[in-house]
C-alpha cells in the first residue's frame, strides 16, 4: 500500500530500516518512525546508540555462552548457584524464560541453536564441544535438556545423549504433559497420550 | 513477565529503549533486540544511524510544513501540481494517505495537529497563520478540509472556516458516507443517516 517513497529520503531510510525487523511491516514502521520524530533529539540519540552499542560491545559468557557484559556472566559467577546442575538451552531467550520461572538454581549452557539439517545447522555449528569438556571434568552431576519439543529439538537431544552418555552424569529432560490451564478436549493426542503413560502420583 | 533485568546491561538498555515505542511491549522488544543481535554489525550501525540522522537532520517544508529534506518539499516544487487547490491535513501521515489514493493533484498544508482542549492544543500551536497568509495572497481558489471526522476534527474545521470564510475561497470537505466494502447492517446510524441525506445521483 505504501511502497512508494516518501517526500524525504531520511524518512524513507528510517522506514526501510524499521521494516526489516521481524513482524514489522511498512505501515507499522512508518507509525514508529513518525513517533520517533516527535521525541526529543537527545532521547532519539539514546535509542539509536543503545542499539549500536549492544551489537558492537556484546559479549558472551566464556563458560555458558549466555549474553553478558563481562567474560563470565553473572549466573555462572553467582556463588549461590549449583554448578553441578547444567540446563542445556537453545538460545539466550530460553535462559530468560527459565529464569522467569524462579524455580531453577543451577547454571546454563547455551547451544546457540539446534541441529536442523533443513536450515544447514549441524552439530559443529553449536556450542557442543564446550559442553562435553565441562562434563568431562566430572564436576557436573546432572544435565537437563530444555530444548523445544520439535523434531529438531528431539534430534539435538538424541545427539547430545549419544555424546554425553559415556560420562558419569545424570541426563534428564523437562517433563512433558498437559499445560496448566489447558482444557482436556483441546489437547493434541500425542501430548495427552504421553501424559497418560507418564502419569504421576496425585499429591495435594 | 520479564520485568527484571537481564544478565547484560547493554541488552537491558536496548530492550528498554525499544519498549518505549508505541505498541511494543517488553516481550516484543526482546524479540526485536535478539533479532538485531544476529545481524551484521555494519547493518545494525546503518539502522541506528538512520534513526538518529532522521531526527537530527529532519526538515519541514517552509511552504506546507510537510516533512522534507530540502527547504521546499517535492510536492510544493512540482510544477505539474495545481497550487490553487490546498488540502488541509493534520499530519505527515495524512499527506501519505492522500498521496496513496493517486487521486489528488493539488498541494497540501500540514497543520501539525488538531485543536484539542483536552490535550492542551489550541489554534496557536498549529500552522494556521501560514495557511491564512497563503489564502490572503488570493492565489488559492479552493481549500479542502481533510481532517479526522472526530469532535476535534470538526472543531478545527469550524475554526478554520471562521478564519478563512472572509477570503474569496471555496471551502470544501471530504465527502462522508458509506465506506466501499461496508455491509449496510454494520454501519453506524450517524454515517448511514448522513449518507441518506446527502445521497447522490446514481451513475454507472
Amino acid at each position: 500500500m505504501i511502497n512508494q517513497s516518501f517526500s524525504s529520503k531520511l524518512l524513507d531510510n528510517a522506514v526501510n530500516e524499521f521494516s526489516k525487523l521481524p513482524g514489522i511491516g511498512r505501515k507499522t514502521a512508518l507509525r514508529l518512525v513518525l513517533h520517533i520524530l516527535k521525541q526529543d533529539e537527545a532521547d532519539v540519540r539514546l535509542f539509536g546508540n543503545a542499539i549500536i552499542d549492544l551489537r558492537t560491545n556484546v559479549k558472551y559468557c566464556k563458560n555458558c555462552h549466555n549474553i553478558s557484559d563481562i567474560d563470565i556472566c553473572n549466573i555462572c559467577s553467582d556463588t549461590k548457584r549449583d554448578k553441578s546442575i547444567v540446563c542445556v538451552v537453545e538460545s539466550v531467550k530460553d535462559v530468560i524464560a527459565v529464569e522467569n520461572t524462579q524455580q531453577y538454581r543451577g547454571v546454563y549452557h547455551v547451544l546457540g541453536g539446534i541441529i536442523s539439517p533443513m536450515d544447514g545447522v549441524g552439530p559443529a555449528d553449536l556450542n557442543i564441544e564446550t559442553l562435553e569438556r565441562k562434563v568431562a571434568t566430572g564436576e557436573v552431576s546432572e544435565i537437563i535438556f530444555a530444548l523445544s519439543t520439535t523434531m529438531e529439538g528431539d534430534t539435538t537431544n538424541f545427539y547430545l545423549f549419544k555424546k554425553l552418555g559415556k560420562y558419569n552424569v545424570n541426563i534428564t529432560t523437562l517433563s512433558r504433559g498437559v499445560s496448566i490451564g489447558d482444557e482436556l478436549e483441546y489437547i493434541d493426542e500425542l501430548t495427552l497420550g504421553r501424559s497418560l503413560l507418564n502419569r504421576v502420583q496425585y499429591s495435594q
